[in-house]
Parts: C-alpha cells; sequence; structure tokens
C-alpha cells in the first residue's frame, strides 16, 4: 500500500500535540506538507497559505486541518473544489451552514470529508453505545469541567465569537453523548455564563429531554481547579453507567470493563484511511446543531471579569 | 374528494388572521376541531390538550400547530406517534435538534411532516427564485424592519428565551433567501442587540458569505417606526432583482413584473393537501440554521431597555 500524501493545516498545539505522532505511527499516510505562519515541522515542506499548497503539491491529496474553526470554511472549501480529500478538526466549523456546504460541495467533486469527533474514539465510547443499545434509560447526568488556564493557555481564539467558549471542550461530551444514546435528545433549556468582558461562555448548564421524556442534564465549566472532571453517568432499568476520563475509563455499576486503548487521534486516522479506501464521508453535524441550539435557546447570565 | 379533518392547535393571532380563513377557503380540509386553552372558534369542537383531542377524535388525522415554538415539540410528537400528519407554523420548534427527531419519527411512523415557510409563498418568490437561477449574483441586501409594539402586540414568548426576537421576522427573511439564492450561504458574522430588560434580541446584523465569495448582508429591526420595510436585493451581472412588501411585489431594475396572487396561507394548505396525497414530508431546516448559527456566532450588543 502506498501512503496517502497529506498536509497538516495549523500547527499549533493540537496539531504537534495529537496529528503528528499518530500520523507518524500510521503506515496508511505520509506528513508531505504543512501550512502554517508561525513554523512548520522539521525536515517537511511548510507553504504560508492553503492556495500555495494546493499549487505547488498536486501529490498532497489529502489535508487535515486543525485551526481554529473561524478560518476553517476558507481552507477547507478551497482544498475539496481543488479536489483534495479533507479532514477536519472539532468543531468542523464556525457555523452550522458552512459544513452542510462543505458537505455538498464534497459529494460533488467526489472526495472524502470527515468531520472529526476525537472524543467519540475514546477506548470506552464504543463498549458504552453497545451495552445502552437495548436499554430503557432514566436518567443521564454530564459533567465536563477543566480548568481553562491549564487546557487552553494563550488560546485568545477561544473567547471570540464563534471561538464556542466551554462548548470548545463540550463539544467533546455532547459528540460522546449523541454517539451513545439510543435515541435522539433535544435541548429543552439552557443557562450560559458568560465573564463580562468575553465574547463566549466561561460555564453552561443545559437541560435535554427526548422522545420518551428522559431526564438528562449536562454542566460544562472551565472554573474547575484541581484535576478536571470529565464524565457521563447513565442510569438505566439495568444498572448505571459511566463513562469517565473523558470516556477513556468504563464502569458497570461501579466495576471496571476492561478496554482496548488504541488512542483518540490513530482511531480518527484509521477512520479516516478506510473513508479514502471506500471513498465515502463521515459527516455528523449532530453535537455542533446541539451547541446553536443552546446559543439559540440559552438564557444568558453575566458573571465577573476572566483574565488569563 | 373527501376534507381531510384538520384540527388547528393554538387559536391565536396567526391562526384567525391566516390559518382559519385559508382553511375555510381549501375544499381540501374542513376545520373539524381546535386544542386551545382560551377559547377556540365557534361551532367548531375545542379540547384543553392535543392528547384529549387525539384520543377523542380519530377521524381528525392532521393537526395545524400554530403555538409558539417553545411548548411545540411536545404536541408535533404526541400527533406523529399517534400517526396524524403535522403542520408546524415558523419556526418549526425552539431548537434545530427537536425538528430533526420529528422528521425521523415521521419517516418511522409513515406520516407526512411539513416545516412551513409562509414567505416562501409570497407571490413574488418562485418568479425571483427562477430569475436567478442562471446569474451570477454580486451582492445581496436584505432589509427587514418592523414596529414589534404593531406586529406583536402583548406576545409574550417572543422575548423569552426560544422566542427568537427580532428573528421572528427576519426568519421570514431567510426563508425566502435560502428558497432564492442559486448557491447556498452562511454567516460569517453578526452583531446582536438585545435590550437590557429583554432575552432576545431587537436587532440584528448579518454578513453572509458563499462559495464564490458573494457579498451578502442582511439588517433586521423591532425599532423601525412609519411603515415595514421587508425587502431583499439581488445585484447580478444583468440587472437588480427587488423583492418589495415581503415578497408581494417583485421588480428588476426597478421595473414591476406581473404576479399572480394567490396568498401565502393557502399556498401553503395547498401544499400540504399534495403532500397528503403524495405521502411525503417537506422540512427545510436552513431558515432555522441561520437563526442559530448567528446566535452561536454573533457578538451580543446590549441596548436601553425595551417597555411595550
Amino acid at each position: 500500500m502506498t501512503a496517502t500524501k497529506l498536509a497538516i493545516v495549523g500547527v499549533g498545539k493540537i496539531a504537534r500535540d495529537q496529528h503528528i505522532p499518530a500520523i507518524a505511527a500510521d503506515p496508511a499516510f505520509e506528513l508531505a506538507a504543512t501550512v502554517s505562519g508561525s513554523g512548520g515541522v522539521e525536515g517537511v515542506e511548510n507553504f504560508a497559505t492553503v492556495d500555495a499548497l494546493l499549487e505547488a503539491r498536486p501529490d498532497v491529496t489529502a489535508l487535515s486541518l486543525c485551526m481554529p474553526p473561524v478560518p476553517r470554511f476558507a481552507a477547507a472549501f478551497a482544498a475539496i473544489a481543488n479536489g483534495r480529500h479533507v479532514m477536519l478538526e472539532k468543531p468542523p466549523g464556525a457555523t452550522v451552514a458552512e459544513v452542510l456546504t462543505l458537505d455538498g460541495l464534497a459529494r460533488q467533486t467526489g472526495v472524502s470529508l470527515f468531520a472529526t469527533w476525537h472524543s467519540r474514539y475514546a477506548a470506552g465510547v464504543e463498549p458504552a453505545r453497545e451495552w445502552l443499545a437495548d436499554k430503557p434509560i432514566r436518567r443521564v447526568r454530564v459533567d465536563w469541567k477543566e480548568d481553562v488556564r491549564k487546557w487552553h493557555p494563550g488560546q485568545a481564539w477561544i473567547w471570540q465569537p464563534g471561538g464556542l467558549g466551554v462548548f470548545d471542550p463540550g463539544i467533546n461530551a455532547l459528540s460522546i453523548l449523541t454517539e451513545i444514546m439510543p435515541l435522539p435528545l433535544h435541548l429543552s433549556g439552557a443557562e450560559l455564563t458568560f465573564p463580562e468582558n468575553r465574547e463566549t461562555p466561561i460555564a453552561a448548564d443545559l437541560t435535554f429531554t427526548g422522545p420518551d421524556g428522559i431526564d438528562a442534564t449536562a454542566g460544562f465549566d472551565w472554573r474547575q481547579e484541581g484535576g478536571e472532571i470529565w464524565q457521563i453517568e447513565v442510569e438505566t432499568d439495568q444498572g448505571t453507567l459511566r463513562l469517565e476520563s473523558g470516556g477513556a475509563r468504563l464502569t458497570i455499576d461501579g466495576t471496571d470493563r476492561p478496554l482496548e486503548d488504541d488512542g483518540e487521534y490513530p482511531g480518527l486516522y484509521r477512520r479516516f484511511a478506510t473513508l479514502l479506501a471506500d471513498g465515502g464521508s463521515d459527516v455528523d453535524l449532530a453535537p455542533l446543531i446541539h451547541v446553536a441550539d443552546a446559543f439559540m435557546l440559552g438564557r444568558r447570565v453575566t458573571t465577573d471579569a476572566f483574565h488569563d
């Protein structure tokens, strides 16, 4: 098998921490180029713009877009229009509509578009989905709480319109929730807490309902200190399931389930390789739609100014 | 042809002004029941709840839901689960996700779901769509400005979370825009102006972009005095199209096009009758997605308190 020549666009924290090691370990891909204004990767050709890359390197048939959501559309559109396959970091865009546009264009041009949700590849998620599939659900509680200073140091874009604020991590929880729940949920209420000096929320409390009156709530908070909590608890008629550590740990009624942990980002690239081989796309907008719904339906509360 | 027995749920301003006259004039439907807590229609059986109607009147095979968006889901879900066809006033729900849930359920149960956008049935809209279909578009400007005290007297729900504020009329403009544009647009920026004592915006300025860099902007404002402006202007390489009066009037380069005006709500009920005859659904969420995107992406500005 010849490795697909792939470029990373946006060489920031997530690219260095996750994408580059995952690509290096995957024989299906070769990191053949980068696009970065602030420095690329040793030994890999770097371009200042996506257009320059597309022009100079027709051999690079796939792009993995790791920049913040607001500038992502223009890069994705140019790449897809140019016949390249595209993988989008989460969230896949700054708006729902723009991802629908990209999806339509990818279908027209016959390339693969993969809107990734890395948390769905945490080790406990697929076993949780299988366990819940046939069980009546009574109650769901999501807690997703972390210290923004620790996890998003110096990331100014998260506080700007389109940066989503605490929904940037919270959408990871929603990507798991929408994957494991056997029935669709929708928001019935939300309270979003904005620091008085910021454009995006630092905390959110969400209430969901579903076809059979499921009671589901979620609390997202960026003011957590002393260790993060990334947890989803689902109470069923036949016991209580809990995903901890962002989905890396799974317990049923307090007993650990043995899990095979292949890593989230290696899982994403395996999935992308399968899409390229089979010629399909994978664009599930459910997590982003819940976030947009929360902004549309949510009551807004103002709290103290936040300073990095 | 036997008329379909139909019930109206929520007998408020829009039901009395539009739905009841349109149903009375359409031989395909018979107003057979109402659901209203505050009084129904002379000579028509009224129920206090949707459940009571569904229980007592299996002959009523279709429901037209005219209540505000927040309580709409529960009624629609009960009706569809009960095998009744459903027509939803705009906006079709308080969240995008809930309408997707309803759409999925309607497919499962084999009933017709019609998420209506009445402004799309204004006389100038279909001719505008046809005229624009093959023309390169340079610029789009939407102005949708009305006096909230005149058009929404005493409607407290429009100011509550989920009530959408100025997007309640603005979504009419978006329903026309998404119908007539040959290419999809998505929001690239928004500024939403909230009165300091209200939960929903009184004004919104939106900027859209599209696949070929179209420059499109929209201004929605509820503080308009001295006559409403409901207008969309589209500048093309081959002239400028303008829809005025909410789509009832169409000019090309300032010259009126003759239009056949059958009325918006009569058009909706004709469409619903066609869906019932053919067994299909019509659920286009594009206008609601633009609104959710605007709340998610928009910068928020606070203005003076608003008092009815």
